[in-house]
Order: structure tokens, then C-alpha cells, then sequence
């Protein structure tokens, strides 16, 4: 088994490594130079035909993609800690939680990133006007958040999950590229900071 | 058991009823008047605090939202016939290619009825130049799932699953909004005609 990832701040290959610290799985990431373009190769894209990192080369020649998608295969092979749920209801919150978590909180920043951070825009066509008003969206999705936040421990609910790490290497990913906590999202921040200092985080 | 949803064209609602109609498990959607503003009232976000379509809701009070994880709530509670993925490497595929869908087909999709439709402009803010820009992702996205398909029967290889449930109600959604199959993508349109009709298609 072959664990393809880049080092940080790319977010997806860190939501892969955390989850496997979590897990206590000892998988050495094999490096794609993402500066070079590697995983834009015809050899990276045999096994990823949108030439994205991370990918899992399991050792009958499947190859997984999709940083979640990763991670739900080691939860399968070994289910404790569990980081998806236990129970039919458990696995639909937690999916739930994690996609919320795209879906809301993600997406804005990678909008931002795509259209509106001046690296992104000596590489690729920027709408700038639009990539701006993830400012806000970003901003809404954290009221929203802290809100939710505002009376449990962990994104999910009682337990730690994917849905925190997806939501930590987001924000970490947010503040790298010029987006930071709003001042007056406390339960958000005080959630970062519970999550920060899991050993995990370093990964 | 609730399940709250809306009739064509949401495109999600109409996911989770295919998927029903391919487990066999008879539950009637309770109604939602999105043109009513029905999903953002107080009490429906109580349920659902984004307020969006569908959300279940258990006998015990849990709801769950996003339509992937209510199916893979049904799923977990009745497996056959699978469409998530018996092993882990099946399951791993599935959600790959469950997601690949949303991020590279649905999303392009969603971003011009979001940012370039005139149904929307009534209702938001809208980028247009950005909203227009999305006709040609989703004619790349298409060109890329062509390939894909080029020898093999379903999204995500042998079998059918939820990765097409996916892309039938992305596509179908996509030509009501004016976004039609490109005339050289022969594999996709070919995989359009086999999913169409499946009795589920009319869900």
C-alpha cells in the first residue's frame, strides 16, 4: 500500500495524515512535488485521472482518491478509534458533519483561494469579484458554526470525528491564506483550540 | 420515520427517492413548499439549522441532512442491494466516485443556476461573469466522465450505485437549467440512456 500525499499547507494530504496519527496507523507518505507539477504527470494521472493529491495505491493496483474516500477505507480495515460512527445513525451524523463541513466552511475558502489569493492568479483565470465575497460567506458559515458549537465538545457532537478533522485543516488552511477567526466566534475558537492540541494536528 | 423532501426538479430530494426506489423501501416524502419559503421557517430549522431539503427524521428525534448520508443511513439499515460497496475497497470506490460527481460534475452545475440563472437572479446576489464561466467546467467535466465511461457500464465500475444516482439527477437537472449532454460525449449519453431507464429514473 502506497500513500501518495504533499507536505503542508496542502489541506487534503494533512486531513489523510491526521486521521491515520488518530488511528495510531504508520503509513509514510510518498511525496509528489506538487511545485513541479508531478501530479499533473501522465504516470501520477494513470492512477488519478483528475491528477489530484492525495491518492492510495492499495497493492492489487486499485487506486483511491478523494481525501475522505481514503480515510472511510482505513476506518473499514480498522474500525477503532472510530472516526465515522458505530451505529446506522452515528455514520449518517458523522457523514452528515463532514459534508456540512465542505459543503459550508470549505467551499468558501477554496473559492477565495481559487479566485481571490494572488497565487492562485498567476495560474489559473480568477473572477475576483466573486472569489471577494467568500470573505463574507466564510464569515457566515463560522456564525453558523459557533452557533452549533455553542453548547457540545466536538463538531459531530460528543466524540471526536472526521468532521473535526476536516473542519481544523480547514480553518488552519483559511488563516494560512489570509482568512482568520472572526473576533467574536468564541465558541469556534475555543473548539480550535481544543482540537489543536490533540497530537494529531502536528501531522 | 419522516422524510422531508420536494418534488422534481430539486435534484436532491429526488436522489434520495431513487435511491429508495432501487432499495425497495416504500416511504412517502412529506412536502416541503420551497416556493413558500417552508424550509426556512423556524420550525423546519429546528431540524435542519441550514435549512435546506431533505432531511429524515428518526423516531428518537435524531435528523439527519445531506442526501448522501440519509442513503447511506438506509444503507446501513437495509444492505441489499448495495450501493455504497460490500468490502472496503468497494466502499472506498463508491464514495470516491460519489464525490468526483459532486465536485467535479454537480458543482459547475450548481454554480450556474446559483451565480448565472435568471430563476436565481430574482432571489441573490449573483456573479454573473463567474456564473457564466461554469458552462465550460461542466463541458470539461463532461469531456473527463466521457473517458471515464469509455469501457465500463456505471460511474464507478461493474455495478450500479449511488455515484450514478448522482450523476443521473446532476445531468437531468443540468438540461431543466439549459445545460445540455455535449454532442461528441457518446459514452456519457450512452450511460444517460441505461440509467434513464431504470424504473427508479421516474422517482
Amino acid at each position: 500500500m502506497k500513500l501518495y500525499g504533499a507536505p503542508k499547507p496542502a489541506p487534503n494530504p494533512r486531513r489523510v495524515r491526521m486521521f491515520l496519527a488518530e488511528k495510531g496507523i504508520d503509513l509514510p507518505e510518498t511525496p509528489i512535488d506538487m511545485s513541479k507539477r508531478e501530479h499533473k504527470s501522465a504516470e501520477y494521472r494513470q492512477m488519478n485521472s483528475l491528477g489530484q493529491v492525495p491518492t492510495l495505491l492499495l497493492d492489487d493496483g486499485t487506486a483511491i482518491s478523494e481525501t475522505v474516500a481514503i480515510c472511510r477505507y482505513f476506518e473499514e480495515i480498522q474500525p477503532e478509534p472510530s472516526l465515522f460512527g458505530r451505529t446506522a445513525a452515528e455514520k449518517a451524523n458523522v457523514d452528515m458533519w463532514v459534508r456540512r463541513i465542505e459543503f459550508q466552511l470549505m467551499s468558501p475558502v477554496g473559492n477565495f483561494w481559487r479566485h481571490a489569493h494572488p497565487y492562485t492568479a498567476a495560474l489559473l483565470t480568477q473572477f475576483k469579484e466573486f472569489g471577494e465575497s467568500n470573505r463574507a460567506a466564510y464569515s457566515n458559515a463560522q456564525r453558523w458554526l459557533d452557533g452549533e458549537l455553542a453548547d457540545r465538545e466536538f463538531i459531530a457532537g460528543d466524540a471526536f470525528s472526521m468532521a473535526d478533522i476536516c473542519a481544523l485543516s480547514t480553518v488552519d488552511f483559511a488563516h494560512w491564506i489570509g482568512l482568520d477567526i472572526d473576533a467574536e466566534r468564541t465558541n469556534l475558537a475555543a473548539w480550535h483550540e481544543r482540537i489543536r492540541a490533540r497530537p494529531s494536528a502536528s501531522a
